[in-house]
């Protein structure tokens, strides 16, 4: 794509754009430009009639017989079908629900599990330093209990340290702060020739970039429902093993330990003892939060009219070229006002996001906010060398190219005027 | 309460019922009896348009700032507030998210650590062999990782049970299958005599009858929103610990294991170590499920306008006068049909269901949903003794007198007529 240099060549660009008319399958507010979906995905249209259906018909008509009648039971394998689509799996490989956390917990779990059983030597857990926090304290509390060590290190040094001390390497495919993408291929080849596994969390790129977990050969991935999936504020969150390690966990016996009932190979028989069902399967636990799984399940659908129009391979051409303008934008007009990419410009490596460094970042972006560009604040962390972040997520179901035009001219006007300095946009500091 | 022996008998109590208007504030469907609360709780009317202001206006407007202005983060402890009070919790005490399974996997695993720091040598978990299965299967799992035994005995021999080997006594309040609730009081205080501490699961009976934690002194509760809090299908389960234990994990150090960053002291700091929030903050995990608990709280709330009518006193008063008022007219319309009520005629000892065993019981319920009247099946397990039941709850929120008589006389009619033998109500037995 040539440069943008007018914002008539960035309407341009939406008026020839073969999924623009997707923006119209979302509810959006007048007057502001959303760049947070990376946080929370926006509302699609669908969604309002559809979960009211489901409370008002399902549950309020039907009440219990919806479990069969409307096939509440099957929602979690149903859902995870359409995940799966997006992430190289395949049908039946990914169930839906818990949320990442929980899920993270469950296949950390069972990968150290399946460790221990073949290569009980090996006692390290590897994660990147800025991993998201939910996944380190997860991981921390997973190697505290398993009497493994939790080896944090930065993205850079990671394949110095996949040796034969190591179990499972887990990552995050994009960085939650910088919005740098991992090469899951290369990294999970690099991970096995040393003996581990893998573990993926696609909270950042499931809906916002292809993704290839048997391409890539992962051995297991969670993700998150209510960020580039638009479920919904909490959205229930998916799961996915290999099912080279589901069919190793049937021959072993090694479960996952949240061994809820509807994870039971038969869970109406309510026999005393649990028998883990088949496959992916297993790591179903409790009853599944209908009411929020129609609502994702509503997010989803949105993908599948975008499958026309090219999939996640035309949204991840929209997404390069959004993110390409809105930095060639931004450092064009905000030169000098003491913003630095952080966020990679190899487009391989990067996610859907665009993350600048500002140590005034919070002001800024709570200024930004005020005039109607909606992005996030990521605070540092001194002692590690983390910078204050401003996040600009660009998910591209629905945001245009005269956003990413319209947001940098908005980012520099804060700059240039000064108004962030007003004091009722408050001094936050990073975090020390 | 005089025996009912007439309809308009039903009827008239029915008039006099001070809590009857509460019946007002749910849907529920034309034609139906709907005795199927202990399972799924009826839809509440004001509902459907709070979630669909929660989707259109604080998810689909708001986005990512609802967080803030919608107090999306404290509906955690703001809906564990309105339960604490149905349960005899204080306000702070009980948090909201996740399913009770989870839920109890986080207590269960809190509890066998305080003892394996304070009674190393206590090595046994003990529960109810006909516990409700997922309570079970969450057991073994955490014994199987921690070394410890499960142990399940009949309710009539816990007491002999509780022992210095004794870590962990895990019970749910009442049985998901009698009705056959537990004294509380009474077990927890026989259980830390013998130097164990008590988990109870309140599935059953949160919504349903008092439940007095504090006064019962009990260690550890979890419970379920969509039953007799009528949360909608899978709604969030919640969790409570008595403060004597968050403190002395905050002096320990010990954890629950699902350590997510929603349970961090600072969540926002996105520090790389977790520390845990204090008191019950630390037993949440992920981002919660906003839509869902929105529906929650819609739930909870109808509680509120039972409060200025007697509460959870005057709706235990109502229970018994319920399930009094059906076991009475089964056990006269329907002697001689094979029916044996396992439900305890001892209102002490009662829930607020009603169960009968009938060997045929699968195709009986058949036909009677068929009439109109929703109870449920619950086959038995040949090999230990467990009769197919059919199961009958009375939520005292929304059941009349009239239908406890109307569903005696169906259920006679049909065990009459011999309508249930007809083929297409099947013949399913007891698992075996």
């Amino acid at each position: 794509m040539d440069k943008v240099s007018t914002r008539d060549a960035a309407v341009a660009l939406d008026a020839a754009d073969i999924l623009a008319p997707l923006r119209g399958e979302f509810t959006l507010p007048d007057g502001v430009i959303y760049l947070d979906g990376n946080s929370l995905g926006a509302l699609p249209k669908r969604t309002a009639a559809r979960v009211q259906q489901t409370i008002e018909g399902e549950w309020g008509q039907g009440l219990i017989r919806s479990w069969n009648d409307a096939d509440w039971i099957g929602l979690a394998h149903g859902i995870g079908d359409a995940i799966a689509e997006l992430i190289g799996a395949r049908p039946g490989e990914v169930s839906v629900g818990d949320s990442t956390s929980v899920n993270l917990f469950k296949v950390l779990s069972a990968a150290t599990a399946l460790q221990k059983a073949g290569a009980p030597s090996r006692t390290a857990i590897v994660s990147e330093r800025s991993n998201f926090p939910t996944d380190l304290y997860i991981a921390e509390s997973i190697a505290a209990a398993s009497g493994l060590k939790l080896c944090l290190v930065e993205a850079d040094d990671l394949a110095d340290q996949l040796n034969s001390d190591v179990s499972v390497l887990m990552l995050t495919h994009v960085n939650y702060r910088s919005g740098r993408r991992h090469d899951m291929a290369a990294t999970s080849r690099l991970a096995h020739a040393a003996g581990a596994l893998v573990v993926w969390d696609l909270a950042h790129s499931a809906g916002a970039l292809p993704v290839d977990l048997h391409g890539a050969d992962a051995d297991f991935a969670v993700g998150c429902g209510y960020k580039y999936l638009n479920g919904g504020p909490g959205a229930p969150a998916f799961v996915w093993a290999h099912p080279r390690h589901t069919g190793r966990m049937d021959r072993e016996g090694l479960r996952q330990p949240l061994s809820g009932w509807l994870g039971h190979a038969a869970p109406f028989d309510f026999t005393p003892s649990y028998r883990p069902a088949a496959g992916i399967g297993r790591f179903v636990c409790g009853t599944p939060p209908i009411v929020a799984m129609r609502a994702l399940q509503c997010g989803l659908e949105v993908f599948s009219e975008a499958k026309v129009k090219g999939g996640m391979d035309a949204l991840r051409v929209k997404s390069m070229a959004l993110t390409d303008l809105f930095i060639e934008r931004v450092e064009q007009r905000c030169a000098g006002r003491g913003l630095e990419l952080v966020t990679p410009r190899d487009r391989a490596e990067r996610g859907s996001q665009v993350s600048f460094a500002h140590a005034d970042g919070y002001p800024i972006m709570q200024a930004l906010i005020e005039r109607g560009v909606i992005g996030d604040f990521r605070a540092g962390h001194a002692e590690s060398g983390e910078a204050n972040l401003l996040r600009f997520g660009f998910a591209p179901l629905y945001t245009r190219f005269v956003d990413a035009w319209d947001a940098a001219e908005a980012l520099a006007d804060v700059l240039e005027s000064g108004l962030w300095r007003e004091p009722r946009f408050g001094r936050r500091a990073a975090v020390t």
